[in-house]
C-alpha cells in the first residue's frame, strides 16, 4: 500500500503512515508540530496527536482533523497518482536545505513534516545547486523570454530551475529547463493528486517524468491564497538562491523574496523597463538593497554555482584602437586631423602639447597604425567613427 | 571688449585677460595651472607663465602656446558669439561644487581656470539642486524616451538639468527639461563660438535662450575624444548627482559615473530590458555598487531635491480585501467555497481549523464583506478573480 521507497532503503511504514496522518492533521506550517517530532519522532508524535496528549496551540490547530486517520487512504491515493512519500528518514531529504528553517528564527517558517514527490529526480541531489525561479502570472513577453532564456542556460550549466508551475514565470522557467533537457522541479500548493492550473496538466506531466512535483499537501487538497504563499517557503528553502523575474509593486513574490532572506538564500532580481508596471517590484526589492541585480545567466551562476568555477566575467564591450592611450598622447591624437596633414608645429598647438611630447606621442601613434606621415606632415589614419 | 559682468558687480579687466590667457595656454585639466593661480592670483599667475617663471610640468603643458596672448582676440570672439567669461572671483561662480575637486585627490579632477557662459542662467543657482543627465549616443527609443521624461519631470520640480548637448539621451534630457519650461545647462567640450553636433545649433540657441551653454575651452577649439572626456568632469562636479540613462558595456558614460564618484557625487542608474546591450552598463554599475538603481523620477528627486521634502514614497500597488487578514483567517476564507455553500464542519476540515478559530474567523471574514451566511450555510462573497 505505501509508495515505493529509494532503492536499497526503505523507510518503515509506520513512519511514513505516522507522516502522513500528521501532515494532514495540522495546516502547514507548523513549529509546534515540527517540534513534537523532532522530540518524540513520528510514531509516537502521531499517537500523542490521536490521543490529545499534546500542547494547546497543537491541540487548537488539529482540533478539526486529528480524530480521524485517513494516512493509509492518502499513501494509496498518492501512489495511484504516481507519488511516493518522502521524509527526514529518507537518504535523499533535504536537510541541508531545511536546516535554513531552524536558524531562521520565524514562526511561519517551519519544515515540512514530509513530502509528496513525483519524478525520478532526488531532491536533496537537485536543491544542491539550485534555482527558484519566481514572478509574475501575468508576465510580459519580455518576462517571460527573460525566465524561459536564464533558466534553459542555467539548467545547461547544470542548475536545477524550481519554480511554481503557475501561469506566467513559472511555467517560462520550467520549460526553458526542459527546453535544454535540464533539471526543473515543481513545488505546488495543492495535493499530489491535483493539477493547478489544470492547462498546465502537460507541463507537470513533462516535469515529473524527468524531474520531480513536490508537495506537502495531502492527497485531494485544492490550492487557495495561504498556501500559495506557504508553498513558496519550500521554494525558497530549496533553491541556492532566488532569482525574481517581474514582479508588481505588490505581488505575493515579495513574499517569497522576505522568506528567501530569511533563510539566508541570496535573492537576485532581473531589471526590466522602468516604464514596465511589472518590473517596479523587482527595481524596488534591488533598491531596498535584498536583492542584487542580475543582467545575465552568468550572474546568477556567479551565485548558486560551484564556488570559485562559476565566475562571471563582466560583460565586455568592443575595443577602441585608442584604448590604453595616455591622456596626452590621446590629445595629440584628437588633434591630429582626418581629411587633411598638418605639420607637427599646427598639430602641438592644437593639442598643447610641447616638442619633445609631441614627438612622443606622434611616434607612439606611428607604431599604434593610428598616425601616418608623408612628406613631413601628419594626419589621423582613417578608421571608422568620429571624434 | 571684455563680455558684461554680472549686474552690479566688475571683474577686473586684466582678471579676465589673464584668465583668458591662461585657459587658451594650457589644455585642461591641469592641477598644476590651478595650483599657481591659488598662489599668486591670476594676473600674477599669467605674468609668470609668460616670462616661464613657472614649475617643469607647467612649462612643458604650456610649451605650444604660452608665447602668444589671445586673450583680447578671445574675448572679442566669445562677445561676438554671445558667450561672458564667468571666473571664479564672480559672485556666480559654483565655488561650492567646485570644491569637490579639491577633496577628489584625482590629479585629472582639477577645477576649470575659467568658464565661457553663454545665456541668462546663473551657474552656483542652477548647480544647486541639479542632475547630470549622461548616456548612450546611439539610445534606443526607450532610453529617449526614460531620458526625456525623468528629465521633464524633475525640472518641473526645479531641478535643472545638466548634460553635454551631444545627440541621444544628451539631447532628450536638455528637451524634456525645456519641454516644461525647466532649467537647463550644456556643458561643451569645444570652444563657446562652436556649436557640436552642428544638427543641434537649434537645441543650444534655446538652451541658451533660457539657460545656459558653458565650455572651458578658448573660442575656435574643436570638440575630441580627450575634451569630452574631460569635459564630463564639469558636468559630474556642476550636478547634484548623476543620472546614467542608457550605457553600453563599455562607454565613455563609465568614466563619468567614476568622476562623479570621485567627486563625491550620488551616482544613480536607470535599468533596462536585459535584452538590450545599452542597459548593460547601467546594470554594470548597479551591480558593482557605483550607482544606486532608479526607477521613477521620485527616485531621483530623493537624492538631488531638498533634504526631507522631497522624500520619495514607495510605488503602491493595488490592494486586495484579504490584505491584513491574519494567516489562520485567510485559510478559512480559501477554503470557502464560491460557487457552493457548507456548513461550518466541512470549511473547519478544510481549514484545518477547530470550532472556536472557526466561529472567530467566519465572523470576522462575514463582517470584512468576504463571507455570507444562508440558512446555516457559508459561502465566499463573488469577487474578481481566482485564488
Amino acid at each position: 500500500m505505501t509508495a515505493p521507497a529509494a532503492p536499497g532503503h526503505a523507510v518503515p511504514t509506520e513512519v511514513l503512515r505516522a507522516r502522513a496522518y500528521l501532515m494532514r492533521c495540522v495546516e502547514p506550517p507548523n513549529r509546534h508540530l515540527v517540534a513534537l517530532v523532532g522530540r518524540h519522532g513520528p510514531v509516537e508524535a502521531a499517537d500523542r496527536l490521536r490521543r490529545g496528549a499534546v500542547g494547546d496551540d497543537l491541540l487548537r490547530a488539529a482540533a478539526a482533523r486529528r480524530a480521524t486517520d485517513r494516512s493509509e487512504a492518502d499513501l494509496a491515493a498518492a501512489a495511484a497518482a504516481g507519488a511516493r512519500l518522502l521524509v527526514p528518514e529518507d537518504p535523499g531529504w533535504p536537510a541541508w536545505a531545511f536546516a535554513a528553517f531552524d536558524r531562521a528564527g520565524r514562526a511561519d517558517l517551519a519544515p515540512p513534516v514530509a513530502l509528496w514527490a513525483r519524478g525520478p529526480g532526488g531532491i536533496a541531489a537537485l536543491s544542491d545547486r539550485s534555482l527558484t525561479v519566481v514572478g509574475s502570472r501575468a508576465a510580459t513577453p519580455y518576462g517571460l523570454h527573460v525566465a524561459a532564456e536564464f533558466s534553459a542556460a542555467l539548467a545547461a550549466r547544470g542548475v536545477a530551475i524550481l519554480s511554481g508551475a503557475a501561469f506566467g514565470i513559472d511555467a517560462a522557467a520550467h520549460r526553458g529547463a526542459l527546453a535544454t533537457d535540464g533539471s526543473t522541479v515543481a513545488v505546488l500548493a495543492c495535493g499530489p493528486d491535483r493539477v493547478y492550473p489544470a492547462a498546465h496538466t502537460e507541463l507537470l506531466e513533462r516535469i515529473a517524468a524527468t524531474g520531480l512535483v513536490l508537495s506537502e499537501y495531502p492527497p485531494g487538497t485544492v490550492p487557495g491564497r495561504l498556501r500559495f504563499l506557504v508553498r513558496n517557503r519550500l521554494l525558497a528553502a530549496l533553491g541556492s538562491g532566488t532569482l525574481v523575474v517581474e514582479a508588481g509593486a505588490r505581488s505575493g513574490t515579495r513574499r517569497t523574496a522576505a522568506d528567501a532572506t530569511a533563510l539566508g538564500r541570496p535573492l537576485m532580481a532581473v531589471p526590466g523597463p522602468v516604464t514596465s508596471g511589472l518590473s517596479v517590484g523587482c527595481h524596488e526589492l534591488v533598491r531596498s538593497l535584498s536583492a542584487s541585480l542580475v543582467g545575465r545567466p552568468e550572474d546568477v551562476l556567479e551565485v548558486v554555482g560551484r564556488l570559485g568555477v562559476d565566475l562571471a566575467v563582466p560583460p565586455q564591450g568592443e575595443s577602441r584602437p585608442t584604448d590604453g592611450l595616455a591622456p596626452r598622447v590621446l590629445a595629440v591624437h584628437d588633434a591630429l586631423p582626418a581629411r587633411a596633414a598638418w605639420p607637427p608645429g599646427r598639430i602641438g598647438e592644437a593639442a598643447g602639447a610641447g616638442p619633445d611630447e609631441l614627438r612622443a606621442a606622434l611616434t607612439e601613434l606611428e607604431e599604434r597604425g593610428l598616425a601616418e606621415y608623408h612628406q613631413g606632415l601628419w594626419q589621423r589614419t582613417a578608421r571608422r567613427g568620429g571624434p
